[in-house]
């Protein structure tokens, strides 16, 4: 298979969105160019990411919601569960831990940890926190996927302890970049860089509102 | 000036928090191998971001930290603060007030809002939740960046009042496409999309752990 790119996978996460909305709302098929429009693409782009998995659809007739979004769900591992530990339980963690998306999705928080003995013990959305000391005992008993929610200075240590227990797909919420061995699956959400992503766009283009302040 | 691709402008955020350690630890120049190796990419990259804005360091010599710091802020126009609105009080809402970085970046989150009248006039860090009626009228004061932590069925209509008041920027939580005229800089963050990646890889790249569990 080629390489699929990191842009293809989140833009099939968005289509089975879409396609369960569809679904939701009775809608037996869709067109490519009905599923671009929705998901901000075009309809090129739709059939270059399925492409990558196989050949959906059929010419003039669209695809069907249900047979894609199964496909979809295949493609994305979503068709099992998958297990999850939060390391921070901070406030970023403690909003994870409400966030409904996840376990919708089938990704379960299993287990909390937090370094600050005045957090251990207490309860978060139903689960205790427990003592950054028991990471290697709790994440070896099978967890998949670890969010780390932890501050920059800690990050690296702690994505290490994690790797070291066998899993092998960090989220990680610290705004700096983690040097982890290339077969474990990392990704960053870094809230104040995409701001910045913004202030770059307010700042190289003035916008209406900066060339009225100028008056 | 050439585009300069998104990619490359969350890479200046990152260099720019790493030269801002070297920095506080009172390094005086880096090399563009150094600052590549720390950022998780290659020189040739680094080299390249850096040459859509202009001529940076004396070659065998490196980066002056505190220039391209300096050179690096003004890009991203971090130079001035910027004022935010945050619609949805909610539990990444309430998360998103309490991020120490947004504030030490110049993001300066002026006013809070919600639709549930149970929240209206409740404090979150200092701020009093504000009722979503009144969102034209502060935003239209000079807001110059929104962000929306809303339920995906909210979505598209507050970014549409948002855009209406002249607000150019927005970072949109709710895991929805949105559609906004195309001088509206928009960036979502969605964290159920990354966890989607993740299980990807896992499911399409059986780790180690994987084959263990199938013994």
């Amino acid at each position: 298979m080629r390489k699929v790119p990191g842009s293809t996978v989140s833009r099939l996460s968005v289509y089975l969105r879409l396609l369960d909305d569809s679904g939701t709302q009775g809608v037996a098929t869709v067109s490519s160019v009905e599923l671009a429009r929705r998901a901000g693409t075009t309809a090129a782009q739709v059939r270059k990411d399925l492409s990558f998995f196989g050949t959906f659809g059929k010419r003039g007739r669209g695809y069907s919601v249900a047979e894609l979004s199964a496909a979809l769900r295949s493609i994305l591992g979503l068709e099992r569960g998958w297990r999850v530990a939060l390391v921070g339980a901070g406030q970023i963690g403690r909003a994870l831990l409400g966030y409904e998306d996840f376990r919708r999705r089938g990704f379960v928080i299993e287990a909390v940890f937090d370094a600050d003995p005045r957090k251990v013990g207490q309860r978060c959305n139903g689960l205790e926190v427990q003592a950054a000391e028991r990471l290697e005992v709790v994440l070896a008993g099978g967890i998949d996927i670890a969010i780390l929610a932890v501050p920059v200075a800690a990050a690296q240590q702690v994505a290490e302890r994690v790797v070291s227990t066998g899993v092998r797909a960090i989220l990680n919420f610290a705004p700096v970049p983690l040097r982890l061995p290339a077969d474990v699956a990392l990704k960053t959400v870094n809230m104040a860089l995409e701001l910045e992503s913004l202030s770059y766009a307010l700042a190289s283009a003035p916008s209406a509102r900066a060339a009225r302040r100028e008056e």
